[in-house]
């Protein structure tokens, strides 16, 4: 029997007839809700039954008026931070959600969920569709407008007609946006980090290389790899090799491994199996994508991702942004190369330009587009400052 | 019969028992020469026969003085230019290289050779081995420094002892440098174009994600493809989409694909099978380079590139730049993002540090690593100057 034709003996025991997706991880405080209605995406088709997987922190208020949303990025999930004893695993975001942190759970009542497509609870490629198979690439292009209409169909079901605030980075980013241009009525004030007005040509090439690299491994299979026992985790892991360079900067890579051997420098260089310490990090990061993220939902997102653009529908950025009708707060991170600064800077001139209350804070860090995700305690005072004001109604 | 086991019937005519690589290209005015003696690599080892394959332009002088050697670049080979009606077809450095040019056939004799490795004539992965199989991945970890070595045992077999001047770029560009470094009494100018002295973490890592591409397409077979007649086409087309990526700029990319679909404004972006401009250049870009490009000879040569260091073997850079007795001037293109220009600055400030003669040139402009190979009208001043001085002693 090949390896490839090992078929799993059954849908294990996580999956409760909703995916088959094997690295689903069910979190203790994960919820799971499903949408009473269809999804009507962007593209006019109707997509459903659509489920929702989140997590909540803090307490709602008896008046509603105390929720953050906070979109996730690419590779992220609803488990932005832990939850004390009850589920004590860090989250994407721990610094800043947490009892007296710039999310503030003792104030605050956030919601984080994973967005549709996603391969973490709420429905995506790897979700069995009514015809009883996993979707595959029969699932349907979505895009960041998609999602957004998901978490709002999320906030009904949770009776919230309003948020304080939505603030996310990088796709966390353009949901925020695009929270605020479609939805301007419900959103308190958004801050979006380190993400462009719209996917510029080389941020959708690197994405598209990720992606063919996916469809290269022949375990892939057309996307039906999941009832084989070997899914395409090796193309996934190059895909997450070219995302985690964009992730970082060259002052960054070189800092942290220089032209470093694993071997030290006794190493044999005139042999191919030695490696330079940058290598062998990206191996290990693309290894361990592969034992959390669905290769499929990565080709999806990705594609969400390329679809971006705040003016598409509304005939310009200036028009999607006079739709906005709460204050901005954009961060950029000064050696991203993934979304370069001069990207945030353009979204802030044009909120100006239409006369929107917008601010720049641009966070000099090598970290490039991750600085999100390790300059908490660099990004924490103007995030709070922020986020006071907000919840002060100022 | 699968279509991967469908094995060419017999080696093709065009491979005189030499190579097994069926894109190899025997150019009219392509000159062949099998070393007499074996190599001895950087690592030590004996490694030959070695065949240089080697194109010439111009007149060799009756005293030999007026000889130019220009290093080709990772994908690039000894075709630089045209021939004339010899062989008219365009070569990589045609703007440079012909009568009156900067590279001036009329004055000078140039010599543009394959380098060790390669896939177009000089011995490589593709290269029949003595064992009667081609090498394959038992080919040996060859340097920047090994490739200077075979072109030195060309000019030997050419009689020549000492070369004007030496111009490349990028990869061209660092044998540039280390024949500088290696054989200083052999060069009178050197000329080094979008090079580092040394390769980065973030080039090393962008080459790792192309040879991680390779590997995982299905037809590579371990390096092991040249009887069957698919190969690794769609691996190495991944990693040529990538190399593109880094050899261009954010803005040239911006301003020549920006969000364009290929269906026009009127494309079903929901279609998954819809493409953005930028996509389908790469795609393109990839199929091509696999119709002339050995798979191996990307995984062999990458690694050289990322093997470069100057100062290795001489304890420091300084120490071996302080070796150099020729001028050196150096290109930076303002928007590379494979080699930035610091890189270049860093390269000069050590030469001039160490006492030499070395000038550095920034052109401005948004085509990325790739402007050496586009930006010839802009490059052509300073570089001719060079050349008079060169060439007049000065």
């Amino acid at each position: 029997m090949n390896r490839t034709e090992r078929k799993l003996a059954a849908v294990p025991d996580w999956t409760p007839g909703e995916t088959a997706f094997k690295y689903f991880k069910a979190r203790p405080m994960l919820k799971r809700v499903r949408l009473a209605r269809p999804v009507r995406l962007e593209s006019g088709r109707e997509f459903g039954p659509v489920t929702v997987a989140y997590e909540t922190y803090g307490r709602l208020s008896p008046a509603k008026d105390n929720v953050i949303l906070i979109p996730h990025a690419l590779t992220g999930d609803s488990h932005c931070a832990s939850h004390g004893p009850d589920d004590p695993e860090e989250g994407w975001w721990e610094p800043l959600v947490g009892p007296g942190r710039v999310f503030d759970t003792e104030r605050f009542f956030i919601i984080c969920s994973n967005v549709l497509g996603g391969c973490q609870g709420t429905t995506g490629p790897a979700s069995y569709s009514p015809s009883g198979k996993p979707y595959g690439m029969r699932f349907p292009v979505i895009t960041i407008r998609d999602m957004v209409r998901v978490q709002r169909m999320l906030l009904e079901h949770l009776g919230i007609d309003r948020v304080l605030l939505v603030a996310g980075g990088s796709m966390g980013g353009m949901q925020t946006l695009q929270w605020a241009v479609d939805y301007p009525e419900m959103v308190g004030a958004a801050i979006a980090i380190a993400t462009p007005a719209r996917a510029s040509a080389q941020s959708i090439a690197y994405n598209e290389v990720g992606r063919q690299a996916i469809m290269l491994d022949p375990y892939w299979r057309g996307g039906d790899y999941y009832r084989y026992s070997e899914g395409p985790e090796a193309g996934l892991g190059v895909a997450r090799m070219i995302g985690m360079i964009t992730y970082q900067s060259d002052a960054s890579m070189a800092r942290k491994f220089g032209r470093r051997l694993m071997e030290g420098p006794r190493a044999d260089i005139y042999d191919l199996a030695t490696q330079f310490e940058v290598e062998s990090y990206l191996h290990y990061q693309g290894r361990k994508l592969a034992k959390r993220f669905d290769a499929n939902t990565y080709i999806y997102l990705t594609r969400a991702l390329d679809l971006f653009d705040l003016g598409a529908g509304y005939g310009s950025l200036e028009a999607a942004l006079e739709r906005v009708q709460c204050p901005v707060m954009v961060y950029g991170m000064s050696s991203d190369i993934l979304y370069p600064t001069y990207q945030q800077r353009e979204l802030v001139d044009a909120l100006t330009r239409v006369g929107k209350r917008a601010e720049y804070v641009e966070l000099e860090t090598d970290y490039g587009h991750d600085g999100f995700l390790i300059e908490f305690h660099r990004m924490e005072p103007d995030l709070r400052a922020f986020v006071d004001r907000v919840a002060e109604g100022r």
